[in-house]
């Protein structure tokens, strides 16, 4: 009898549980929105529901391994609380562990959202083949992720991965974290729409005017559609993000030399048009991406390279926590 | 009965080994110069002699646990070859291990000087509480390392830590990797004598000037005491010395999060001059170190703190090796 997990991926627009198998191929995906706005209790009910449907689903057929729960936001692990969830209001200090297990009669494992996604990258995806991969997300903000020997890595209070705030500019751009030239302020979906608004209101961007839709404000998606039909300005903002991220992952190269280095989130779908000055910049800056890139055939070299599982990366690496993670305590049968 | 293991620190100038019990208290240390130019063999054939001698005059009382070596280069653990090592001429793919054994008689643990110093600090210095730890070696180059688990880690080809080509200004001064900004041309002894020397040749550095012994370039010590007098021009380098490594240790912090950061090298004792300006920096660009330093009485912080070793870190941690890492293959007694 094969086995399976089930994962939840809880975001601050979409709520998606998905049953994996063990080798890493989804069963089902159960997708919804979060609608955080109804509540948390809601929002855990609707997680219960789902994770009992699929459990009761498959667990004819294969053996159930455990549950884990992606949440953006720093979380406690010891009590599997959220400290801190800039995307889910009313979440600050809520042990939703306790909640979700007296709802399943199961334990559960909780994790930040990015360090599942550089799990389910590490398990199925870019870092299938290492040991060790950093992944950056790049959404609305950017976050990060460190899998070492295969684990999360969490540092010392929790806080590891905050790569959207590393500095690469040190008197550029002013980040809302009290920072100058923070990654985050070049390369996330944000970052994007607000330099191409700046083009816009400077007038030196006919085709990003034209392509802002009436009464909106242009997204990162009309800027990437913009740069791939050939419009400088646009192409001179991803430019600017790929710098940004080549300086950044130059750095991190050159400190860790892991084998892998992943760039998901939804701006990873431009990677085409940023990654020419991403790779530049490494080439550039990091004497050991350059030094790798000169091994001998056979010897591991640097990867770096978009994420491959795209939107599932963290619903897959939830799945994922209970076959590599004790729970925190012992788990008992679920309750279905 | 206790334990004892020998510690080797090749360096391009002095050559010191040292027999250290097992709870990191040292019995006895051999000094001498390198001399390097006396070709490998030389050198070879002087760290036996004194591993034996040290080897035969602690065994009566204490059992020896294995020796290990560090060597300020790029080491192929695997085969105990040094790939390469800019201050040992002469010693590009020669095979260490394999010499040194063939003397003793017994096996060796070679690993990178700077490994050794992290490890050095991670035992009985700066990171005795910790399980992981980075530490920045400031010399007439930076060099850097880290401890993760209580291990050096090494990267994918071997290269982890190369700290000082992180980059810190992307438009700053060309280090001679190929990039610009890196820490380096900031905050090695070289670049302190760099910029003093460029302070008095544009005629804005008098007490500098003075301070130069006729005949001879101005040296970091020079600076340091010039700084250490009030001297507003040596101040102002080792200020731009702490914001350049402030920057990197706010990055390094907001990526991992670890609990200690070790400044080590002859620099390091510059201390007192350029770290408020190195806090300033963290204060500004970490959010983790300010978390950190706001997180309630019992939690863990961030320690950003000089060496304890002083020049002792990677002598110690030589001897560490063989007590945590397994000899790479069979050991065989100490033939003394």
């Amino acid at each position: 009898m094969s086995s399976f997990a089930i994962g939840v991926d809880l975001g601050g627009t979409n709520l998606r549980v998905a049953a994996i198998d063990d080798s890493g191929s989804t069963l089902e995906i159960i997708s919804t929105l979060a609608n955080i706005g109804r509540g948390r209790e809601q929002v855990i009910e609707e997680i219960a529901a789902a994770t009992l449907g699929l459990a009761g689903k498959f667990r004819a057929s294969h053996r159930l391994l455990g549950i884990g729960v992606g949440i953006p936001g720093i979380i406690d692990l010891a009590s599997g609380t959220v400290c801190s969830a800039a995307n889910l209001p009313g979440w600050t200090d809520y042990p939703v562990r306790k909640h979700l297990e007296a709802k399943l009669g199961a334990a559960v494992i909780l994790e930040n959202d990015a360090n599942c996604a550089a799990l389910g990258e590490k398990w199925v995806g870019a870092g299938r083949h290492a040991d060790d991969l950093c992944m950056l997300t790049l959404g609305t903000g950017v976050g990060g992720a460190f899998v070492f020997h295969g684990l999360p890595w969490h540092g010392t209070i929790g806080m590891a991965g905050e790569l959207g705030h590393l500095t690469v500019f040190p008197e550029g751009r002013a980040c809302a974290c009290g920072n100058r030239g923070c990654l985050e302020q070049y390369a996330s979906a944000t970052a994007i729409q607000n330099a191409a608004l700046e083009a816009i209101a400077g007038g030196r961007a006919a085709n990003l005017r034209r392509a802002q839709k009436p009464g909106e404000r242009i997204s990162a998606r009309t800027v990437f559609q913009c740069a791939l039909e050939g419009d400088p300005v646009a192409r001179q903002i991803f430019d600017d993000a790929g710098r940004a991220l080549g300086i950044v992952l130059a750095n991190l190269i050159n400190a860790l030399n892991l084998s892998v280095y992943v760039v998901g989130g939804g701006l990873s779908q431009a990677w085409q048009i940023f990654s020419p000055a991403l790779f530049q910049e490494l080439r550039q800056r990091s004497i050991v991406f350059c030094a790798s890139e000169a091994a001998v055939a056979g010897r591991p070299r640097t990867l770096v390279t978009p994420a491959l599982l795209r939107e599932n990366s963290g619903l897959i690496g939830a799945a994922r926590l209970p076959m590599i993670m004790a729970a925190p305590r012992d788990a008992r049968p679920l309750a279905v």
